[in-house]
């Protein structure tokens, strides 16, 4: 939102306060003006006396620069302590940026923004300034320190602003013979591809105020005059054109260089592709070229949460700074035989976060797939080793639900039955067997439990007061449906048994099956099935006996989308009341930052593979196993959800959902999500809404498709490309339409996003 | 090497020049001096006027306080400038080291090691003092900045600290009552778990040094006196004790929550698992709490390159600051569909670098197990399109080598033949044909390629007059053994597919099959496998013709270990003279910080997954695709890489190779190795040395097993341990001994390392 291609739009950082930021943006306005271009100076916050404001000083020297400042105070010390009105955040940048738009189209060329004192001096809220004009992402100039300690502070000043995304275009500062900074950061920007342009300094102040105006003159017109600001002025002019242009090109080349996962490359041009130049909070910064007149960059929501990463906010400076700071201490340190402070705090953490009396121990890969095939390899061998199955003869089988996906390396694949995802996939062999199960949606305003094609064994489909209710197992466990399932579920199991089917483990995907199409399953067939397998473990050995260990079969619990409050929830697992005896995590666990996965498992599941044999351990082990930067960025994560869970972050929404619910459960106990229940039960109503539901950060909504859905459906297409041109990034799974929020997405965000949803599909 | 039990030794950083640095530290000795504990101050480098040099400070106001200087210049401005004489950098490390050791053998209580400038305020040698330092990484007291700016300087001084994995502290600084920076800072550094102390200010000179002298005493006296001072000096002490009991208590802790990768647990005790404090440039810190009264931290050797990872050292700042920079930019942006900075310029940079005009196309993933199963599925698909198979009903086969691993994911571990590896792991199924292959080894100072169990049909084992000569295929293919190596292929290929075996694609690591056991492949056997495969397609399919794109079978190479500088060169393919169908890279990729991996192809294998079905597609992709931190951090490496190559970084190595080998090849084909060949040829020499090699960063020991080495041999444990007691820290693949060095090693640790090695073999 703060790119055009007639106008360089800078933003002026210090150092240090008073290290002349206000003279070198004179001169550059000065210099470039002389040349014929316009110059346009912006003060958003100005504090002290007024005939020292720094605009003033531009219009007085500036020789016809336009000048504004938005807020002006008297008090010359750091706005946030200046401040007597309500500046809103978000105001400030809005109000920055239609400046820069109206100097846009008034055919401005340059135009600087200038902050106050240094980089992180706090702006008129208190948040340091490199954080409250981040989301503008202004391309920087810095102006270095020339005193005394001044090439340390510079240098610090320059990394507090690498480590929030900006670009650094050029480092000015006034030479000072004596301590010869310039030279000293021109070598170390040099190695940056920073050009450093030392300027001579001011003139003293002298008494006469007209003979002080003299002076400043002459020095503005002798600096101004001078090759070097020319020069810089121009490489200015070149590194805007080639960041243009490298925009320009960037789909193309994507185009002619990328395989794209997931991705059907036939058909597919260089304008499909989006160009992301940098996204901040809820919102990718995104390229388009095609109108030239206008702002080159527009925010777009990232409605899929980057395919369901996001939870802190794209661009967190503390993450960023957790990442570097693990880098720093450590890089990399391998894990076999060693332990490190984040690896083990991780470990700590998780096990606290998931309360779950089974799990004891965790295992560490790098995503939610290898964490699953983790996952199968501990379950497979646990039940192989109890029940004395020969692994090489017989073929072990996976019990779970149609629909499922654990990700894309082959053993995994191996875990759900055949579909469009592994149809081609040579070496895919489904081995398991996959329940078809009721289904959870609003349809017309009611919740509803649909059976599908099961009504003939599971009955008619239940509808539910609220969503709250249908949630409610405690007293569901005890309701005919739940006969009905397990009965089902029961004989289903034997059926395969007798038929010489030996299940190894079972696999779920807690309430939601995510990349099978945001299947949101009866949570109560979900706990009848681990309460069948659980129960009559000798429905899969003869000689098995109920356990308080694992008993019937190891139960894994895909959390990778699912846990991590996506759901609201620390654990989906807590909706069922179930205690699986392995879970992994993986996406939201680095606060969508870096690739990571845990494996957590019960004592009785890691002392299978312990014994003299090297062999039996199990041999798994990736080059980067718990990364040092992964685990602490995950610290830190799970650190801040936890502060944020206690201090009711989520309240409003939670009363919210409260409200529309009819049943009473205690605080604990509530079903909740970011999207209003009004916009749940609206949206429902809608004719060509087939069913929606809500439930934490998720949204899904599926329209009707007279060929029936499924991957190929084309049917939520339509409502994608509405969103699209309201700049907001979807994804959709067939006929469903999802929308993902992060922890921290605004209320007025999704309010805005409801609002579109309404009239997109009015 | 800075961590003691009865001694607190900390770090004096200052946010800013003049902020009082010299002050605080007087009032922290003087204070705890006054809790009759003993304090001494350290000055490494001092500046300007003897006479106000800070220990001379310390001296007059410290009651009692030991100072010491190491090296005083008299000039007032930074070290860099002043400096007159050659400082080392590791001397001046060691020097403090030494000094602190020995105070705390004297028995003294606290010590301040207090710097010049500010964070970065370069040193003696001109380089940043946070820099210069971190190899100690004291705990920090950082100094902040009260003056106009000062909140800003303190802040960014603290991000610099941070990411180089420092550990602030405590945060002093005087207050000021019309800024109030300490109530902002206070503010700050609470929500950073870190407590800031504002310190009342130091009076203003006097005329009388006297008058002054008694002024500063008395303002000594007071704050020393007060509560402020005595509750942070309490804290202090319980933070160094904190640290100690967690310290004490990790290798316990990971032995109770940890299950690690590639270990067997049974007969482990927490004594075994290695407590990492940090790491740098090649060097953990590591944790013993064996002696209370000696250091508790001591360097070791990072000899297996963090398992093959390292590159650019451990904890290398520029790294760290590349992946802050590109989570601030971007945090993870999802890549489907999208296309951002570090991911198009590493498939720009990567498609430069391997310099195979085969590659075309860039698909990502997290590492190099899912990255090869990628690659699988990209070859085996294009086979079986080409040859007309139905890979639900055919079993499609991988060629290869005996001893190859390719990860540890299930699909991956099935290019494998059976092994101790996948033996017990339930669902593995090899799949392919895998060849015996000549070994590459010096024995008794002659380069030999030995035929094994294959000398019937591939003749007598060959020698060489250099390591060199072994490589200098172009020769070797007119060979009468290259007629016998590709004889003995055909004919093996054409007995599989008689016997109805369909292959798919050939897979191999070139060079060096790492995780197999160190084997060195005659590189001449693995360029005559690819000629046979690429030039007798009819031998995989009756109307299989010779073709300029992909000819007989794909061609996979796993370089993943093996590339980007790992042996030498940017490719391992580029030792056999072969360009593959298919690459895969991953551990150096991102200089050994994050997972990342890549898998590059051929247009012509992109184009088979191209067709109006989306179920064509390579329905891959895992949720941190192409992740920007990895991105960034991979493209920064391979450019330092780049750049070192230019620059002629190794090019002692390379001529001291040069110098021992017979044949004159041009400056790109020199083989060549950081050890250096008088090293190889001498322990070649030794008794209980079976062969050695070695390549690039890679030195690979066989020690003699009287039961034949394998993985489960414990032939090498001797020389392990030996290493370990000197603190280099190595793992072992059954016989075999392995040392890996980083491409950044200093010349000066691999003759050490050398002579340890001489000597614990003599």
């Amino acid at each position: 939102m703060t790119l055009w291609r007639s106008l360089r739009a800078l933003q002026v950082y210090g150092a240090n306060t008073d290290v002349g930021k206000t003279i070198v943006s004179t001169i550059l306005c000065r210099s470039i003006q002389r040349q014929n271009q316009r110059a346009a100076f912006l003060k958003p916050v100005s504090t002290g006396d007024l005939s020292e404001a720094d605009d003033g000083h531009l219009r007085r020297f500036g020789a016809g620069t336009v000048t504004r400042c938005l807020y002006q105070f008297d008090e010359p010390v750091s706005p946030h302590l200046a401040v007597n009105e309500d500046i809103n955040d978000d105001t400030l940048l809005r109000r920055i940026s239609s400046t820069l738009s109206d100097w846009h189209s008034t055919g401005i060329n340059l135009s600087l923004v200038e902050t106050a004192g240094g980089v992180h001096s706090p702006g008129p809220n208190g948040n340091s300034q490199a954080d409250l004009y981040r989301p503008l992402r202004l391309p920087i100039v810095l102006i270095a320190d020339s005193r005394l300690g001044g090439i340390s502070s510079s240098i610090s000043a320059y990394e507090s602003l690498v480590l929030r995304g900006y670009d650094v275009q050029s480092v000015l500062l006034f030479r000072d013979d004596y301590y010869q900074n310039h030279r000293y950061l021109r070598d170390y920007f040099e190695r940056k591809n920073i050009s450093l342009r030392p300027l001579p300094g001011p003139p003293g102040r002298e008494e006469s105020a007209a003979r002080d105006e003299e002076n400043m003159d002459r020095y503005y017109e002798g600096v101004a005059r001078g090759d070097d600001i020319a020069s810089l002025l121009e490489e200015m002019g070149e590194k805007h054109k080639e960041r243009l242009e490298r925009l320009d090109g960037m789909a193309d080349r994507a185009h002619e260089l990328v395989w794209y996962p997931f991705t059907q490359h036939q058909g597919m041009t260089a304008k499909d592709i989006g160009v992301i130049d940098s996204a901040y909070g809820d919102n990718f910064q995104v390229y388009s070229k095609s109108d030239a007149q206008n702002e080159q960059l527009r925010p777009a929501f990232d409605g899929s949460a980057s395919w369901w990463t996001q939870g802190l906010g794209h661009g967190n400076p503390d993450l960023s700074l957790s990442a570097a700071y693990a880098a720093g201490r450590y890089g990399h340190v391998m894990f076999a035989g060693n332990v490190h402070e984040p690896a083990l705090q991780l470990a700590e953490r998780l096990l606290q976060t998931l309360d779950n009396p089974r799990l004891q121990k965790v295992f560490y890969t790098d995503n939610g797939s290898t964490g699953m095939e983790v996952a199968v390899k501990m379950g497979l061998r646990a039940a192989s080793v109890r029940y004395g199955w020969d692994a090489r003869q017989d073929s072990i089988q996976i019990l779970g639900l149609k629909g499922s996906y654990h990700g894309d390396t082959m053993g995994v694949m191996d875990c759900s039955e055949p579909s469009t995802y592994n149809q081609k996939v040579e070496w895919y062999r489904g081995r398991g067997y996959w329940f078809d199960f009721p289904l959870v949606t609003m349809v017309n305003g009611v919740w509803k439990v649909q059976m599908g094609g099961l009504g003939d064994v599971l009955g008619s489909d239940l509808e539910f007061s609220s969503l709250q209710a249908v949630f409610d197992l405690d007293a569901r466990v005890r309701s005919e449906a739940a006969q009905r399932y397990r009965e089902f579920i029961h004989r289903s199991i034997q059926e395969q048994v007798q038929r010489g089917v030996k299940f190894g483990a079972l696999i779920l995907e807690p309430v939601l099956l995510g990349a099978g199409g945001m299947l949101f399953c009866d949570p109560l067939f979900q706990r009848c099935l681990v309460d069948v397998v659980r129960s009559q473990p000798e429905l899969f050995h003869p000689t098995a006996q109920q356990s308080d260990g694992w008993s019937g079969l190891p139960v894994i619990f895909d959390e990778v989308f699912t846990g991590l409050h996506r759901l609201g929830r620390r654990t989906a697992a807590s909706f069922l009341g179930v205690h699986p005896d392995i879970t992994v995590n993986a996406k939201l666990l680095t606060g969508g930052l870096v690739p990571l996965c845990t494996t957590l498992a019960s004592k009785e599941i890691f002392d299978v593979f312990s014994s003299p044999e090297k062999s039996d351990a199990l041999l798994h082990g990736h080059s980067y196993t718990a990364h040092a930067v992964g685990c602490q960025v995950a610290v830190d994560t799970l650190q801040t959800m936890a502060t944020m869970e206690r201090g009711g972050f989520w309240e409003a929404y939670r009363r919210g959902w409260q409200e529309a619910g009819a049943v009473d459960q205690g605080q604990d106990q509530i079903v909740w999500s970011l999207w209003s229940p009004d916009l749940v039960t609206d949206l429902s109503r809608v004719e060509s809404v087939e069913g929606i539901f809500a439930l934490g950060t998720v949204l899904s909504i599926s329209l009707r498709d007279a060929a029936g859905g499924g991957y190929t459906s084309t049917a939520a297409k339509g409502l994608q490309q509405k969103l699209s041109a309201a700049n907001v990034h979807s994804r959709v799974l067939g006929n469903v339409l999802y929308l993902m929020a992060s922890l921290t997405t605004q209320p007025a965000s999704l309010r805005a996003l409801e609002d579109l949803l309404r009239r997109s599909l009015a």
